[in-house]
């Protein structure tokens, strides 16, 4: 068998382009605008993209940062840097500045590329950062316009136009390192998490089937592109050759052109939170004819999506969200929630909005379980509260290069943090982060439902639950005043 | 990234069974008739057979011999024998006895396990195997009853009652072998080619997808779990807990049955060649009312599917045949013939039949060439004619245990024997067997579109064209009579 023929990206877009080069990828441009071009030409600009690289001195293993949006060229990034055997660094920009810097020094990024839009960030990122050695401006307007201290500066679209169109990519052993996605949890440093082509080529064709999707299928991405790769969801839609959409910085600023361009487009799938979904939402209930959404599956992570959101998409438009489970550290899909076929038969419609809204059943390829508190291992009676822990050919094992995270992981499982049960159906149903987690009169209490049974009356838009120690459990009204109102965001 | 986590069976059945443990598995009775179980008790008798298998001796890499049709038993060997880290031999009922001993003893299988049916061949088959240590037969009757030479013999029913239904599986290194097929050519004994479970994981995903394969589906398993186990489909059903039916024996038989249980059971998806699927259309075309077959693909191999069969097929029921093409050295799955979504737009109804013919689309995760008479690489423009050379992560590299072979691969690719064109668009045309093309008058002519052509003509039912030298192309009417007549098959 081949068996030494290697999985990798570079497989996946050069097939996509070879095999359907014109299929369509669509994306926002800097401006606003929606604007297209094919595989076989973003194709043709990865090639271009890898030269230029490779001509700065870009070489295997290293950590390149991108600091974009979800513009067609941080798509072309995913598969140039990583063609090359360098390391694309996801740079979060919801993270502050400091983290942001940290995470450049910590990687040893040499260079970093980023858009036009985000240059003040990166300048207050780039004092000091000595392992970068120059900073490349991603822009449709020329060198002269650009003003920035960023330096050394080199510019794109000028390097794209000098470099050679054709590549002789390098054979990539399937364990190197794609990206670097930093996650961070509440408190301490953002912890390096490195995906390679092998767990990324994976989850791809994890990503597809568990999703259906076929290469009918056009795939609007929403989740931003520095988080987890966008979900993975760009690899999975390149495998089948979709027409992809880009979605580009206006996400929360313009719903009604995302819904706009959902319509245009016929996009089948697309991704995102529900801070993202409800507004859309709203938006549709004030169109005067409604759209059919009828082959739309919306992957919704994050958070639980709310029962209203869900049934309103449904209702309305015919569109399915699907509830999935991940974090960075997963690549990120664990879990997704479609009702299998044996379960259709005979569960009632309550049933199945109750269904619903849990975080899905384990997808093939990884494996995950119930810990008690001495780490005994609990039965799927969705019952039984326990800490997930997930395994799997695309779940980390380690935290880059931070040697004092191990207690996160044991026996080859990342602990999640996460608390929940799973049923004998093998729907995972997650109740609290574990330091959140309430005890009130022996009995553990959820804080994940109690919010949500608190957000379902009609006066209440947000609600969080915290845990207190009983001895200040007793009312002290002017303590909580503060949290009332709606919590602004 | 969890790299170390290996890709294998084991992990595709056990995921099915404690996800969809009350899916269905529909199986045909020795007698002919049909039963059900679920993948439950399907993976409660997986883990017996490896107890008991395990209790006999058998270990880790040994080649275990499988004499069956497409039996529950069957389907439960596929991961009982490789689970155990143990190698099973599929064992083509079609070769002549003197062949399938070689495989035995080639091979150096340690245990045979036979369907009551196939006792016979078994026992022509035994003397001399000196390395066989048993022979398991498989039958529902019991031991008493059963009538045979060889020996020692096990009862396979009687085993597993005495095995323990529970089993800690071994950690199986995902480059180690699932798997032997020999394969025949037209001289010489049956090269093996040795499956590993790498190849067999990676194929189920690519199936799966490109199949467009999801969980609501019914996959049928019509052709020979013994050859190329069963195109992989048994795999990727699996990896998507399909529900399964089992066809048994009786195929070329009970045409009526099989397309009775096509409609009694949903099928969705089913697999087999032009011999088996043209009776079906003559079935249906005596049925009063025509079964709604829209769901319903039909993956066809082996030559290419009559035009006339596709049509009818679609005309009649809704049923698409999906044309694909493979060899045992390639898992088997190389190309799919599905109409891509910018084809779709303008192809007319005349193109898109003619484009139906072809062997179908590259898919993702393999890679193939054309080289000309002197290994030159050829391009894609439909017309350059040239041998088709295949790579990927489940390609055979080698045959096994063959040292004179090494003139079949070239620099990484299985060189096919097989010669055609790729058009523009990706889509394989086979025109010929690299020892059947036919030149004539300076140009190449195709056998099977010359056959073809022929076939169209109402008088004739079937036709094979042999190439001659020139000097014997003079008429010599006596020389060709003998192929008159329709060919007996």
């Amino acid at each position: 068998m081949g068996d030494n023929y290697q999985l990798n990206t570079t497989t996946l877009i050069r097939h996509a382009a070879r095999t359907h080069p014109d299929q369509e990828i669509v994306y926002r441009t800097t401006r606003g605008g929606w604007d297209r071009y094919t595989y076989a030409d973003c194709y043709e600009r990865i090639c271009r993209t890898a030269n230029a690289l490779r001509a700065l001195g870009v070489a295997p293993g290293d950590r390149i940062g991108v600091l974009d949006w979800n513009s067609r060229r941080h798509f072309e990034l995913y598969y140039a840097i990583a063609g090359l055997g360098a390391v694309m660094l996801q740079m979060n920009l919801r993270l502050g500045v400091d983290d942001l810097r940290y995470v450049v020094g910590h990687s040893h990024a040499t260079f970093v590329l980023v858009d036009e839009t985000l240059l003040e960030t990166a300048e207050a990122i780039a004092a000091p950062t000595p392992d970068v050695k120059g900073w490349i401006v991603m822009t449709d307007r020329p060198p002269s316009e650009i003003k920035t201290t960023l330096a050394p500066l080199y510019h794109h679209e000028s390097m794209l136009a000098n470099a050679d169109a054709r590549i002789e990519w390098p054979m990539i052993d399937e364990r190197s390192a794609y990206s670097a996605c930093y996650t961070t949890g509440t408190t301490g440093r953002p912890k390096g998490v490195y995906y390679s082509h092998r767990a990324i080529y994976l989850h791809s064709m994890s990503m597809a089937t568990n999703l259906g999707m076929t290469m009918d299928d056009c795939t609007m991405l929403i989740t931003p592109m520095f988080h987890a790769q966008c979900w993975g969801l760009p690899q999975a839609a390149t495998l089948m050759a979709n027409k992809i959409v880009l979605s580009g910085r206006y996400v929360m600023e313009d719903t009604a052109s995302l819904v706009d361009t959902l319509i245009a487009e016929g996009v089948t799938i697309t991704c995102g939170a529900p801070a993202i979904f409800q507004p859309m939402l709203h938006y549709i209930e004030t169109l005067p004819v409604k759209p059919d959404f009828s082959r739309l599956r919306m992957l919704s992570g994050a958070t639980e999506p709310p029962l209203s959101m869900m049934m309103g998409f449904l209702e309305l438009t015919g569109a399915e969200v699907v509830h999935a489970y991940g974090a960075t550290e997963t690549t990120p899909i664990v879990t997704l929630n479609r009702l299998k076929p044996s379960l259709k038969k005979h569960l009632s419609q309550e049933e199945r909005w109750r269904l619903k809204r849990k975080q899905g059943m384990l997808v093939s390829g990884v494996d995950f379980k119930i810990l008690g508190h001495n780490d005994e291992e609990l039965p799927w009676d969705g019952r039984s509260v326990g800490e997930i822990c997930v395994r799997g050919a695309w779940i980390a094992t380690s935290y880059h290069d931070m040697p004092d995270s191990t207690d996160r992981f044991i026996d080859g499982y990342w602990r999640s943090g996460d608390v929940g049960t799973i049923d004998a159906d093998g729907y995972l149903k997650l109740t609290d982060r574990i330091k959140d987690v309430i005890k009130s009169g022996g009995e553990w209490i959820s804080s994940i439902d109690m919010e949500n049974a608190l957000m379902g009356h009609p006066a209440v838009r947000e609600a969080a639950v915290v845990g207190l120690p009983w001895r200040i459990s007793a009312i002290e009204p002017g303590r909580f005043r503060r949290l009332s109102p709606p919590m602004d965001r």
